[in-house]
């Protein structure tokens, strides 16, 4: 077991969405330490049955932006991970992988924003990935820009949550 | 943005499944600091189509392990968490609060083993969960029996993870 952190507690329920990015790619360094926390999370009976694609590629950042409805903060992403669901896997556990790499890219001070492909055939065909594979989702990386950030909040960015009354419920639906 | 945190970064990565609890009940702090980290996590347009069931009650526990191939760690949890989809929702959001609520969990002192019921329709009767709503994975969580988790590791518990080279594609499946 890890010692208790009152340092990571805060981190976790702190995250949040980063949409837009520096110019700047990663640095090894930071893709490499992002990568190693998806690597080492836990999956089902360990299964491990996904695969990372890390697009930096402009062309094909471009094409998968033509694949979901609300894709935007790809188009200024540095890097963009697509964690891909082996045909034994579950998307819960894609889930896991994708939550901790956005904290540890948070971690690293590298800002993120999960994107859903609603085509999901679309980013099948960009990526060349088989048809019994899944590749619904998507982060979008990048160092970020703290000013452009700031200046475009909406009121969907900053959304709050729902109360813990409304969201619990004890020991039946 | 957070400031960037080694601390953090050390958690995400050394998270590890706790299979043997003590017997105490959690404490309603660390029960609710680890709901909160479930709440404040983010969801496709912050939806948040999900809902957490709080299982403490042993009949209902002892049912649930009914639902799954693998859930003898629910027969020794002090609280079992199930995380529900709403109709709109997605598991990989599910997964994305359910690893934050593990991080949470950890960072607090408190072990927890992911769980998936094979049976779901099983596990959806024993919670009354409605049809169109899904209910496939749950945590069991309480403090770590650490000597038992020690003595009890297996070669599969202490499973190593894929390489980096394995796990990874550029720009294309």
């Amino acid at each position: 077991m890890l010692e208790p952190s009152a340092e990571t507690y805060a981190s976790v329920v702190g995250l949040r969405t980063v949409r837009r990015f520096r110019p700047e790619p990663l640095s090894p360094d930071d893709r490499d330490a992002i990568l190693e926390a998806g690597r080492w999370t836990g999956s089902s009976k360990n299964r491990q049955s996904w695969t990372v694609i890390v697009i930096t590629e402009r062309a094909q950042i471009e094409r998968l932006a033509e694949c979901g409805d609300f894709t935007k903060p790809l188009l200024g992403a540095a890097t963009v991970l697509v964690p891909v669901r082996l045909p034994d896997g579950y998307d819960w556990d894609l889930g896991r992988m994708s939550q901790n790499m956005m904290l540890a890219a948070a971690a690293r001070g590298v800002g993120s924003c999960p994107i859903t492909f609603h085509r999901e055939d679309c980013a099948r065909e960009v990526l060349g990935v088989p048809d019994d594979h899944g590749c619904r989702f998507a982060l979008a990386m990048g160092y970020p820009d703290e000013s452009a950030e700031l200046a475009g909040r909406s009121s969907f960015s900053m959304g709050g949550r729902k109360s813990l009354e409304s969201l619990v419920r004890n020991d039946r639906f």
